[in-house]
């Protein structure tokens, strides 16, 4: 069997905020729709949440450059 | 056991985006559908979610490359 | 096969966090929609919970050397 755990570790690691910013930004599309006027609020804190979820994906890239070998 | 092991990531890496995409565009269509009037905001930032989330499973096909062999 | 199994170890770990930040940030965004006014207590009380929740995820990058080899 050719390749690297490693890889794996990223595809697990991408379910979790897969699922979570769908639901996240589906609520903020909601959210815009019921009160069109907090828009702009809905969106700078629907960024700083992208932030933290995305983090935890883009982390399972390069676990593997931080879990010693 | 033939195959490479990083394919199971690039699958496993589909599940996550897959469900969010569905759930985020589906919420859209319904805020779309209760504020006609926001329907190009919504979908601005149906786009924006969309580049989000679909990088997460994309990243899934190049993670090979990206962990050293 | 290369790679290590910790890599594997933090995948798992983030999947419940993203679901849940997820959740937990769409939640906040339809209660400031609900009720506008709130809204600074609300962000106030997001990132408590993005604290607490985040942490579940980093942790899983260092448990490595938290468990001995």
């Amino acid at each position: 069997m050719e390749g690297n755990l490693n890889t794996v570790a990223y595809g697990l690691a991408a379910i979790g905020p897969g699922i979570g910013l769908g639901i996240m930004i589906g609520q903020t599309q909601a959210a815009m729709a019921r009160q069109p006027e907090m828009a702009g609020q809905l969106r700078t804190n629907m960024f700083i949440g992208i932030g933290f979820i995305e983090v935890l994906a883009l982390l399972g890239l390069v676990v593997g450059y931080i879990v010693p070998a």
